[in-house]
């Protein structure tokens, strides 16, 4: 296996792990913020770090539209590139594709679609999906799915789940060597669809296995019980990866319920947009009621904004335009995931993640200070 | 004096001084970034100090209108507003009331303008822009002055620094206990105007003198040759403060004049156009040239950015429109400036600085490399 594992410590579905990686270790549960173009918005590696990253989530579509994963190769792999040293993960850009692309041609053979920043036809294939990532260099490559939005007929899921392991098996051969590859389990809110495509995916055999096809529609409701009631399917002795979700309470049900590995974007485009993550609920920059507070962001945070800055001077700054702002508010929001994060390896390790959970999802949800 | 100033070295005009301030000393020469609304655009008041940074200067007019003076002094000043807890300068709001907003009235009582922000119609008399000034608290404050643009006529011109005169005794008079306060030379172009203006403020006494209205429309020549014959002029025992003044040329060119310190927004607003200055001459990142360019910014520079990053993966950023594009060539051209001050100050105490001014003034202005 390009990737080794370990679960070190379990409390109900709850697991405590490690993935190793040639560019390092990361402890899990992990959570991977996302640098779409080879950088995590505002933060340098080494403020990265510093909140407690371990991985970051680097995106495929993006990078092959711009700079281009040729040039990227040529300067020595995106690790050099963006100077990040630690693991990454680069998803198969299938996702954006669907979602940001102009979809032109879904067949079998792969997709045809236009770049949403020049309208540029190109195409994608699990072949080329693997190669791309292989020019990146990343740790750990995803396979090229097909991930339909949700409500879809079942027609069209089960086609889905079907082109899926197909594309697979075909990533799964196009690997490059030393690379670890994902499968992805698709199959929409289908219980049966869904465990056919994971018994079909580990035949193949996979590095680890990944909930596909979430937050694309469905309510809340639909994907906890979803994912509540699959994650532990997922083969034990394999990292569990659910893509592209959550809150912290999703995080919290998520690890709860067996996972080890997550990305989204919420706590870095939040920041952008003034929203903050804290001890004491979530928090407008923006609202007129901080315009004079002299407090920090969160009372009970130890990172550098809530250190050094009111609440008071990053309201100023938000609503004055300054980076510093989206910069400063970032840091704060991939400070507290990483804090949850690191909270709740220490409880599984503790046996008291089901007490921490019980308590962490009746904290208010928004800042009533 | 509410400042200590002392020249340590000399060599022919140019001066090694030191000023003390109750927030700490500051070298002399000394360039002081621009954070016009309490922050120098996307740097922390650490990245700053690490680029060598001393005083950092701040626009009252900026601050007055958001989030407004009141609101930072009830926060306890700008330095602990901003966290910067190193001497700062503010200027009067007379010149961003001259160039940024809409005048109305200029009268001897004061001026009345319209905020460019929201259209509100504004005051600001020498009283007020110095009651303002020490409401933010800064180490250093600036008298109102009426600057009018170059060329006009020469009765504009006397008005001009009767009109300065006039303001500079009513602000000495409102100044806060323990502000340092610096009287600004007026006179355009007219060397006697100008001689007159200084030679009233040195009897209302002054704690620095500031040579401005200049970057208003002059050529460079006529501003050179100006600085060159003023500066030396300028009480020898106090600081001399060149305003808005300008490319690494400019201050090579003003230190040797005899002036001790400057402001300029020159490093800050061409990094975030991409615009980077390195010790092969300018270099504009968009340029294709760098997009698969593996070597540093500048080859001759220990900052962190030239130490992380390639000019190829700089050009990705700043072509992505990443906020860490303006984040890093901010901090690259700080580096560069701070390290030019310093380097005059080091050859000014070994008494070498004609020999570097005219090397670094034969060195080629655009990147050859």
């Amino acid at each position: 296996m390009a990737l080794d594992f370990q679960v070190v410590a379990t409390e109900d579905q709850a697991r405590r792990g490690r993935v190793r990686t040639i560019h390092g270790e990361a402890e899990t549960p992990c959570f991977m913020p996302v640098g779409s173009w080879g950088t995590v918005k505002g933060m340098t590696p080494e403020e990265l770090r510093a909140t407690g990253t371990q991985v970051v989530l680097a995106n495929t579509y993006h990078l092959m539209l711009r700079p281009g994963s040729e040039l990227i190769a040529r300067l020595g792999g995106l690790h050099r590139f963006m100077a990040w040293d630690g693991p990454i993960l680069t998803d198969s850009g299938g996702f954006q594709v669907y979602s940001l692309a102009r979809l032109c041609r879904l067949e079998d053979e792969g997709v045809e679609f236009r770049s949403h920043l020049d309208g540029a036809l190109l195409k994608l294939s699990p072949e080329r999906a693997m190669a791309i990532q292989a020019e990146l260099g990343s740790d750990i490559a995803m396979v090229l799915d097909d991930c339909p939005p949700l409500p879809s007929p079942a027609s069209r899921l089960s086609e889905a789940v079907r082109r899926t392991v197909g594309w697979a098996r075909r990533s799964r051969r196009a690997a490059a060597e030393g690379q670890a590859v994902f499968g992805i389990v698709q199959g929409g809110l289908d219980r049966e669809l869904r465990r056919q495509c994971l018994e079909e995916l580990v035949t193949i055999s996979f590095d680890g296995y990944a909930l596909g096809g979430l937050s694309v529609g469905e309510s809340k409701e639909d994907r906890d019980a979803l994912v509540a009631e699959l994650a532990p399917e997922l083969p034990g002795e394999r990292p569990r990866y659910l893509m592209g979700v959550g809150t912290p309470e999703d995080l919290v049900e998520s690890v709860a319920a067996g996972l080890d590995l997550f990305d989204c974007v919420i706590p870095t485009r939040n920041a952008r947009n003034g929203q903050l993550f804290t001890s004491v609920g979530k928090l407008s920059i923006k609202n007129a009621r901080y315009a004079e507070d002299p407090g920090p962001l969160d009372p009970a945070c130890d990172c550098p904004v809530c250190r050094n800055y009111s609440r008071a001077y990053l309201r100023h700054l938000y609503l004055a335009g300054e980076i510093l702002a989206p910069r400063l508010h970032t840091w704060h929001n991939l400070h507290y995931y990483q804090r949850l994060m690191r909270t709740m390896r220490e409880a599984i390790e503790q046996g008291t993640f089901p007490q921490f959970r019980r308590e962490f999802l009746s904290r208010p949800k928004e800042n009533e200070a």
